[in-house]
């Protein structure tokens, strides 16, 4: 069983940009995050595109569900910013792909060390492999289907909406 | 769905003294990890043990699977050191608790910072919400079977049987 | 013999906004950092402001002078965003204080684990117990005088004008 | 002006190894510990050694005092385990080698991320550019005369003898 990775940004791989000194995208982490994790999966990683998610537009999303659909692996993993993560899988999951895909994100940058995205990473892995074909977000090591998620933000949580 | 983690003590656990210059159990890293992994699972812990894994007894498996046997809760993960964490699998796993208990651990003391133990714990916390009644290992971002599974000692990795 | 580290703010400071997803100030670490080098000198710390250096004002600089003329101590450290830190340096120069006052920062924040931060406390730290008076930036383990110190920006490091 | 460092092991370089889950000696880390402090002083590094404090022998201590010695550097520092660095220093103070010295160390290994490594490198990469010749401990913030310096095992802090 091969897993696919869609990585899309979001504060997961954000970086710190000493000349300006703002956050930026320069490569994802996920190669890294795999490796401190021993990750023995068969895994594949592909990049689609690194952008905010509250900067993500139709197009992006469009994008996003063409690579689920397009996939040769059945199961699937997007790397997200949590802004609009519900709002992504909302349109993957009203696409109703045959396959099981899962969106996961950080709420602090891998970059900073104290970063949730490690656990993140390993709980959407475990859940990828076991759930039923749908769409979910796995945040707070829980896992919501697309249609009954949404993220509080002043609190940087997710929770289901009934 | 409220979710047991007995701590056992392991890698997992280890701190560095200062004053010996040498590794040593103090307290478990659990609350603090569930923190950084914003984890909003319901989740009861207790610690039974702080040992090496290689310095468990039989009587200390005993006490493990006593304590699975009485807890209230159905999903139960062990945090467990690596060395004989299959083995302590087969005594769970022959025991035929109704239940679904998974060990877990770490390579890495989490106190290093470049842990594999937060990967592992929002995988195992995944798997647990999951997986059927059985006893499993979970690390390397897999499951395994109580049956069916060995760690190779060389590589740090834990691999099936057959 | 009593260090006074006057806090302004920079880089050192900067922690990371979840809710918005943007570097903020909020408290300085300063003390997280001493307690962590084992600092056993005596060290007042006064925080007098927390700003981005570039946006610091002709006010803000006289602020600094300030309180490095009314401090009773006699070394003293300011911590100090990089890209403006030798044109605060002048103004403390040139006003000719008789105490020995280095300024310091960081190119990578504290609160992401890989900071210079740390190495350059410890070194200003030192600089100041031994050095005479005078105006002086801390920066790179290296100790430059007010009036012969630049920052090359694209480079992020700091060096001799002549 | 070059500067030497003179490796011996102790604790800033401890590693861990996990087949065995003990704490041994790699690499020493100066190399990506003086990158991290982006530090830009001529530093020439030398391994000698790598052991614990404890089981340095006098042959050792010979060794080290030689290569102080054969340095064609005036300005050294010699990283060491804190345990016997007051017994090391007085070696090469009782020498009376016309260069300066700085020992310095780590309670915490480097890789443990919250070692106070890197706040005393920048600390002892100060004092020895600046002091006259003679030798020092560099700890805590401070620096010790070889022959007024102790360390309270038990606090794991150096403080003057009398």
């Amino acid at each position: 069983m091969t897993i696919k990775i869609l990585i899309t940004g979001g504060t997961f791989d954000k970086d710190y940009d000493e000349v300006h000194g703002a956050l930026f995208f320069k490569d994802t982490h996920i190669h890294e995050m795999l490796r401190l994790g021993r990750c023995r999966l068969d895994v594949k990683v592909r990049s689609i595109m690194m952008v905010d998610s509250l900067e993500m537009t139709e197009e992006d999303r469009e994008l996003i569900l063409r690579n689920c659909r397009k996939a040769p692996e059945e199961r699937i993993i997007v790397t997200h910013g949590t802004d609009t993560m519900a709002e992504t899988a909302r349109v993957l999951g009203e696409a109703e792909v045959a396959k099981t895909i899962l969106l996961t994100g950080a709420m602090i940058p891998y970059a900073f060390g104290s970063s949730d995205g490690l656990f993140n990473l390993g709980s959407a892995l475990s859940f990828v492999q076991v759930l039923h074909h749908g769409v979910y977000v796995a945040m707070n090591g829980m896992v919501f289907p697309w249609d009954n998620v949404r993220k509080i933000r002043q609190l940087g949580i997710f929770e289901k909406v009934r």
